[in-house]
């Protein structure tokens, strides 16, 4: 298998998470995207993944699959003990419901922040996601208060389970992680008083599949050259 | 069980098509939500599904599951025989990843236009999905654009695949036909070249999970006297 992304980044370090927690690293060859040039906006990237966004998985028969959700149900999968996306049919959906609700109100609200609010990741690729962004400031803030509802509600989620969709770490989980640390990145800090996000957090980062990871720092030198 | 939603709308009717491929409607209860009068922003219905959108379905152990993907998810394994979500590791990951694709450049996208570049569902609703639409219609109309590019995407998908995902019919060309089927509320109208997807459009609404189910048309009277 071939993994295309950018260690560092929200999306590829959902994927790199999951595939410590299956013990699938050894099987995977990665091909770096460079991501602030908008390599991936590219006709050579939108080959594989016609959305030009990043991670995207090539499968040994050449399939590519993309989207962070669908890699995820693929690598779990695999070995036929789904640990991160659910056994029974209710364990699957409230995975899949709290994973979405990630994506919705945290992961993709900080990211239309990010694009619309700030200078983003740059001239080069800001072209691609927020053309008109100068005027839209004021949208992408609503999306900031967007995310600090989603905090919020996974704060209170927080203080009456153990993860995000009950008593397992799961595929949500990973999704808020992600959005935390995007959030870092675009300056938008976790406020004080959400302390069991706040513990939460703490303990997924001491996960093995989380902590210390060669090659997933989770602030690259394309973020610090950005200057965050 | 029962199911929140609202008949007509496209999220509920991607659960309605569901429910009949899986032949589970005799056991569901449906319950009306007034969402032209925004009943699914208050916080009664808030308490079901914090991010206020139908359909949600209630288990008979009172657990709520919100997000079509998710309770597809639920209903689709609940006999142990998965038939719109797939079966194996890679069935399961294309049918995802079409699905996402689907929301994201199709039916999501359709939903950011109607918001924010149309008076959408009337003021009581509007106030809490677009409060700043009437300067946002440049934006909003950037996403009619995206919508377009969405169906040319799968009028491609469509002339080398029998459905979305593959040879068989799944939870991937159920997005897209909930899509459509908003972008026609919304007045987006499929191009006259995108022949390819108008066949399959025609081909999905012969099936008897679609076609003329009771309960279920496609245009309501919510939608008759909102002027469409």
């Amino acid at each position: 298998m071939k993994i295309f992304d950018r260690p560092g980044f929200p999306n590829p370090a959902r994927i790199r998470i999951v595939l410590a927690e299956k013990g699938l690293e050894p099987q995977v060859e990665f091909v770096s995207v460079d991501l602030i040039a908008a390599e991936h906006k590219q006709p050579a990237f939108l080959e594989k993944n016609p959305s030009g966004v990043l991670p995207v998985l090539q499968l040994d028969d050449g399939t590519y699959i993309a989207e962070a959700t669908a890699i995820t149900e693929y690598l779990d999968n695999l070995d036929g003990d789904p640990k991160l996306t659910g056994k029974t049919p209710k364990e699957k959906a409230l995975i899949h419901m709290m994973q979405k609700r990630a994506e919705t109100e945290l992961l993709d609200a900080v990211g239309d922040y990010f694009h619309y609010a700030t200078p983003g990741l740059g001239a080069a690729l800001q072209v691609f996601k927020s053309p008109e962004w100068a005027g839209r400031r004021d949208w992408g803030n609503r999306q900031r208060d967007r995310a600090l509802g989603g905090m919020k509600y996974f704060d209170t989620v927080s203080r009456s389970h153990p993860y995000v969709a009950g008593d397992a770490f799961s595929m949500a989980d990973i999704t808020v992680f992600a959005g935390l640390m995007f959030a870092d990145a675009a300056g938008i800090a976790v406020p004080e008083d959400y302390s069991a996000l706040t513990a939460w957090r703490a303990k997924v980062s001491e996960l093995p599949s989380v902590k210390n990871r060669s090659g997933q720092t989770f602030v690259t030198e394309d973020l610090r050259r950005l200057g965050f």
